[in-house]
């Protein structure tokens, strides 16, 4: 095999690649990224048995080939070359001998034969959209999926397709969060679970441009995303997900809507009385035009009031604050609505057409103390 | 006691005391900032025993009095304000209300009685640099004190002033920095270590403008910063620094001349291949008018050429490849000037003028194997 790249167009391949590399695996030839060269095309393949990632870099071939080498050895090298062409020539002892102008390194590699191949997958079904709106919607949900790997369906998504309406999903126990997008076409209905790893992963692979596009594939196992020349693999999660509609009401006590930056400043400097093992929540006393929310700690005291429109009863309730503030950080718009119902029933952070809906259970608190 | 300062001028004053708030100490009135109003100023005062702080805050003052604060708490709270003005209340029970817009904030204090005062420093033998080449000396020599405090004096730099001359070594027992500057006046002769903590400490709180001046007043036991109503002060550490005049030699048999740059990430391409633990040393083979560099490990194998101009003898040397990045790091001209005696003495890195000198003792290897 001989190959020569531009450094620039290698390294931000072989950063691709690296999402879908092993750290610690048993296995040390999951810990390679494979450069395959064939049929005119340069592809970069990992596969740590959850993910595969198969890229391909512009480039020029000298001769066809195939080889593994140590991911981290291999980007790192790559990372401190000149910014010029980069030589990858293999020899027959599966040594990479990679050159760049003056600079010359030998690194062992090894074969292919135990590389587990990616699963050729059925390309029948699947929907189109822009890679912003698939990076925003899941920057807008996967913080609340739950990272307890005993219940395995809570750490993956719902993605669901209803004729042109893309549904997403997640909630851990605590909380829910869901967010709609219109597609521009209508599909075929799709009920999957995709893992909250592949998300976090994929979503620092896309480049979020409304012009850039990617295709989603699903199968019975596996989905599959492709965009910009580069093709991400994932297995599915077994299982029925969570019948979440019962547990949406549109029925309401209190309706408040509140500037939403204020809130969540407000919030994110109560918690700085709280140490982590104490669990405090934070209070929140609605009133007819103001609300006070309150916090008592081992450390001290705050107290701050915000302006709100409000509709129907006073209420006092008691919410964990990470996750209100988890909720509010990812909705853009500046004022928001709350829908409350009474003080053990969650609360609904959501917008009018329901493109977001975020509910979050209150906690207990002794109102004689605070 | 009660103040109101804007928040950007307190936050601003509460990050350069925390430089001497202690994180762990058996005392916990070391952890609190002491807010002290008198006189018509407003003094944040930090003491970790080892380096005192006092600064002064822009403020109106509606109350005298003092109070020692958790200093951790006190920093994340004004941090965490709108951007605004803060005012600071105390009761008689040491309790500080901090209020800003609709926020009240109820924290316990303490009384500062057990807090550690600073001592008093006589003004009499100073010197006055910008705060730039204060900033620009620390940075160019703190990266060779030892960090083993079973010797003390090598955790320090020495700083020596003769006449207009303002000298500063550290080393490590592999390696010597040396940078000297011109000062604008002739001072009386001064000799002293500082610890290098304090200077890592006033190097984050030096704004490192030319315009911005720095006084420097030193006793038998203290060394004080004065700079932007900020006052910095450390102990010295005992004892007689090293005698390092015997260990420059102006002798040499080969001196070359390297873009600096190349050098740099050659070297630090060559790292790559290294293991923390195995301590390899990068070979360096000096010929006519260029020079190689060679490093073999378990990893691989790297080997790279560079132009350089040679006086004097070829030479086959080894060097901890660290020392050298140390080094070249820090100096900003575009080539360097290396001189070289045997592959068993050390190397010196300087320009004519000797305004730097770096040395760097070599390492031995085993020729026959790389």
């Amino acid at each position: 095999m001989k190959i020569i790249c531009k450094k620039s167009d290698l390294l931000n391949r072989v950063n691709i690649a690296l999402k879908a590399v092993s750290t610690k695996s048993t296995l040390p030839i999951l810990e390679c990224i494979v450069i395959e060269v064939k049929s005119n095309q340069i592809k970069l393949i990992a596969n740590d048995m959850e993910l595969g990632i198969e890229t391909l870099v512009q480039g020029e071939i000298l001769e066809e080939g195939i080889i593994a080498l140590n991911a981290k050895i291999f980007s790192e090298i790559i990372r401190k070359l000149p910014d010029n062409d980069i030589t990858i020539e293999t020899d027959a002892n599966y040594t990479a001998h990679i050159t760049c102008e003056k600079a010359k390194f030998n690194i062992a590699g090894k074969s292919d034969e135990e590389f587990p191949t990616l699963p050729i997958i059925e390309r029948d079904n699947f929907i189109t959209l822009s890679q912003f709106s698939l990076k925003e919607i899941i920057r807008q949900t996967v913080f609340s999926i739950s990272d307890n790997e005993s219940n395995k369906i809570m750490t993956g998504e719902l993605f669901e397709i209803n004729q042109n309406e893309f549904k997403v999903v997640s909630l851990d126990g605590h909380r829910i969060s869901i967010r709609k997008i219109q597609l521009k076409e209508e599909y075929n209905h799709i009920k999957v679970i995709v893992p909250g790893k592949t998300l976090n992963e994929i979503s620092k692979i896309l480049s979020g441009e409304i012009e850039d596009e990617v295709k989603i594939f699903f199968t019975n196992k596996h989905i599959v995303f492709e965009f910009d020349n580069t093709m991400v693999l994932s297995r599915l999660i077994e299982g029925e997900y969570y019948k979440i509609d019962q547990m949406l009401s549109s029925d309401y006590e209190t309706k408040i809507t509140i500037n939403k930056k204020e809130f969540l400043s407000c919030i994110d400097r109560a918690t700085l009385l709280i140490k982590e093992s104490e669990k405090k929540p934070i209070i929140i006393n609605i009133g007819d035009s103001s609300m006070e929310l309150k916090i008592n700690s081992t450390i001290g005291s705050m107290k701050e009031e915000i302006d709100i429109h409000k509709e129907g009863k006073d209420i006092l309730i008691g919410f964990n604050p990470k996750f209100l503030i988890d909720a509010l950080r990812v909705i853009d718009e500046e004022e928001v609505d709350i829908y409350l119902f009474n003080p053990k029933a969650p609360c609904f952070i959501k917008d009018k057409e329901e493109t977001y809906i975020y509910l979050i259970l209150p906690v207990n608190f002794n109102a004689g103390v605070n």
